[in-house]
């Protein structure tokens, strides 16, 4: 029985996950609230009734997209993340981690910074729940960070949302073709923050070489079934 | 005829101000495009024919806010940054301008991050002048900063954007009642965006000493003349 309902699982969520990518597309170029699950159907070539045998409303749409993301980033960073490395390792791991998956999943990532808000009942509590942990894995860091510094640190919330913002707001300027390729944008960015824009970032380079770990494309797209 | 007149354009323009401020707060909360001109007439408790008079669609509604914002913007960081200041401060300047407008204005902010791509036609093509006047000030103030340190300097478009995403991040987690004031926020964002989290950005405290500039609320709020 097992053996025999295992190609229809994975038909089924192979399914499910180009379902997913397509309606991130729309939700970012349509709004969620504007996009019709018409819309949807169209763009996938599929009926309908099609449609709904895999999702029951359009905000489950929505719940299982944002759900997807948060377990993804969770499970790689769990993955990226070894217990042998210092707390500032670690830091540049999350970074390279975020930055780098939603590069290579920019509809879901603006998708996640508009329609947070979109969710109702079930839906919202249970994606806060997955916020809120992978929120709490880099102020952790951070605080771990600044207990080792011992100075008079900078407030973690404020560190925290900091890097936060500069990742995040990257779906409303880069541009692939003009900006720099993903491995030195992380670089860039990891400089600014961890030493600052004064001398250009330039102070201890040694240990800030990039780990490269998971920049490449395969490791980061959220949909990598998908065609 | 001129002063004769003068009270009613005054009249004029403080009711616009206190629509677009209700607009700025529905569009926020409700977002652009499910927001109905009844609800903006319900909320400020005026007939449709009356809030008609001040504007002609909904979508010029949206152009007068973040005209207004990126006008005041300016229009503030010319009267702050005067010629003796260092690049420095002058980037400090700014950033203590944007954040102390914004977190002042954090429906217009929110809106202004959101609905950049509501605006269709001509209404597109002005507020995209103004926003890039806005960011190549900063952007031009962070490459005069990079050819003084003449270091291998960190890109400018990554500096200047990181910077802007630090700061209109904010709208998505700051609480007044759980976060740092004001002054307090801006000193440690811009501590660690010029010296990095490490140490806690505190290196070279003597200029760092805030200026104080304009961080009272009445200097930001968008639309001191109203209630």
């Amino acid at each position: 029985m097992g053996n025999r309902l295992e190609p229809v699982t994975r038909h089924h969520d192979e399914k499910l996950q180009e379902i997913l990518k397509t309606s991130a597309k729309i939700f970012a170029e349509k709004g969620f609230h504007r996009t019709s699950i018409r819309d949807i159907a169209r763009a996938r070539e599929m009926s309908l009734a099609g449609l709904y045998y895999y999702f029951r409303t359009k905000e489950e749409l929505l719940y299982l997209i944002q759900e997807r993301c948060f377990l993804n980033l969770l499970q790689k960073w769990e993955r990226a993340a070894t217990a042998d490395m210092d707390v500032r390792s670690r830091i540049r791991v999350f970074a390279e981690n975020h930055l780098g998956f939603f590069l290579h999943n920019m509809y879901e990532m603006k998708v996640m910074a508009h329609e947070d808000e979109s969710l109702t009942g079930e839906f919202q509590d249970k994606i806060l729940v997955l916020k809120r942990r992978y929120v709490k894995v880099l102020m952790d860091l951070i605080t771990e960070l600044g207990n080792q510094e011992n100075g008079q640190g900078v407030d973690a919330r404020v560190a925290t949302f900091s890097l936060f913002g500069m990742m995040n707001w990257i779906y409303t300027w880069y541009q692939p073709k003009r900006d720099l390729p993903l491995p030195e944008l992380i670089n860039q960015m990891l400089r600014i923050y961890f030493f600052g824009i004064l001398k250009g970032g330039a102070i201890q380079e040694a240990w800030f070489t990039s780990t490269n770990s998971g920049t490449g494309k395969e490791a980061f797209s959220l949909w990598q079934n998908s065609p």
